[in-house]
């Protein structure tokens, strides 16, 4: 992608940020390929809060242009179990981590905080968009497949004004998608992404400590353990 | 659209209400096509905030099984005359209203109220989703366009569980979308819709009373002249 990019004049890009590994990666990769950052980040009553700060001290690290925090009480819809009053499953085997979508997926959350960040995009003269989907070491979720991604990048080139008036064209850039968990933490490594500023864990305690037995904790420690690297949020 | 609905078993459609006279009127259709309706309106920090309480009036009088008042605020993000400090554009002519898109505008509205339409049409059950653009006497939204509503459906089809497990498919019905505003009219008044409490002005005075002179204003005095009956709001 860099090579689409003079670095004289830096483009805009609006990146989604959830204060996880994955985010954190792709705001790195981001302004690594040259573009000025826009964070974005949701208050949507998810049950870690703390993902909140995470989101902020990885935007202050990584020195983006702007942080815009959305609230956005998804709550009021439910449906999931991060944001409904239901478990968080734990402790599941591999067998179970690839057997359908989990209740932790929340109902079209990515079209959600795609269309936001579309209309963000839109109001900064900004074309591309940053999203840290990933379809390999994931939790099978419908709205992290390439197909949902390429949908959503024709849309925006149909729903906005730039779309009718033809003055650029939208790109949805998902840069770990087809990347194993390991090889992501080896490429936030290798651009200085500060991992002990992320958190990742569906169920933490109240002062942020990852509980260690949900899907996606047990995602990123199998990510840390196959990198070769300790983990160090865990240090 | 009724042939498809058993009448001893309604279907659960998500309906977008925003207070408007074209959403009252597809509230209605969706209605007597046999629908549940679930109303969805968005408080998005609009200028025109008495579209909120017009909203909620027409939700009472049409006794749909719930509305849903989600706050979103837009303003964050700005680009609108509706939700920024701009002005409404007053007392356009033909030429100036079919001359592109105008500011009021709001960057991906429909984008984003439709994928959280979607997100909670997810949770209930439902796969209709109804939405009251139009693209005959409309203002030249981006997101008012056939081609744009088809790119949803699609795009609604691929992002959620039910695109996945294939137990149904999304349909975005848009029955105004080819009428024009005085057949809008009449057919809401051939199903009893009450158009007194229905609010279109985009910059109405404090107590509610249209301005009379934005594009919305212009566009509803004409389709009443043109349907020959007077406005009820106005009375």
């Amino acid at each position: 992608m860099t090579d689409e990019l003079r670095k004289d004049h830096p483009r805009k890009a609006v990146v989604l940020v959830s204060g996880g590994l994955d985010s954190a990666t792709v705001l790195a990769m981001a302004r690594q390929a040259g573009f000025d950052c826009y964070a974005l980040t949701f208050d949507y009553g998810q049950r870690h809060r703390q993902e909140l700060d995470a989101a902020r001290r990885q935007c202050e690290l990584q020195q983006v242009k702007a942080h815009l925090v959305v609230p956005l009480d998804l709550r009021q819809i439910g449906g999931s179990a991060l944001t409904d009053e239901l478990d968080v499953p734990k402790d599941r085997n591999e067998t179970e981590l690839s057997a359908g979508i989990p209740i932790t997926y929340v109902p079209a959350r990515n079209t959600i905080f795609l269309s936001i960040a579309l209309g963000w995009a839109e109001v900064l003269g900004a074309f591309d968009l940053f999203i840290g989907v990933n379809a390999v070491d994931y939790s099978g979720y419908p709205d992290c497949r390439p197909e949902f991604i390429t949908q959503f990048e024709q849309l925006a080139n149909l729903a906005t004004r730039a779309g009718v008036e033809k003055t650029g064209n939208f790109r949805i850039h998902t840069p770990l998608i087809a990347l194993k968990k390991f090889e992501i933490i080896r490429q936030g490594q290798a651009l200085g992404v500060d991992y002990s500023r992320t958190l990742s864990c569906y169920d933490p305690q109240a002062d942020g400590t990852p509980c260690g037995h949900c899907d996606s904790c047990q995602l990123r420690w199998k990510g840390f353990s196959e990198a070769g690297v300790t983990d160090p949020s865990l240090q």
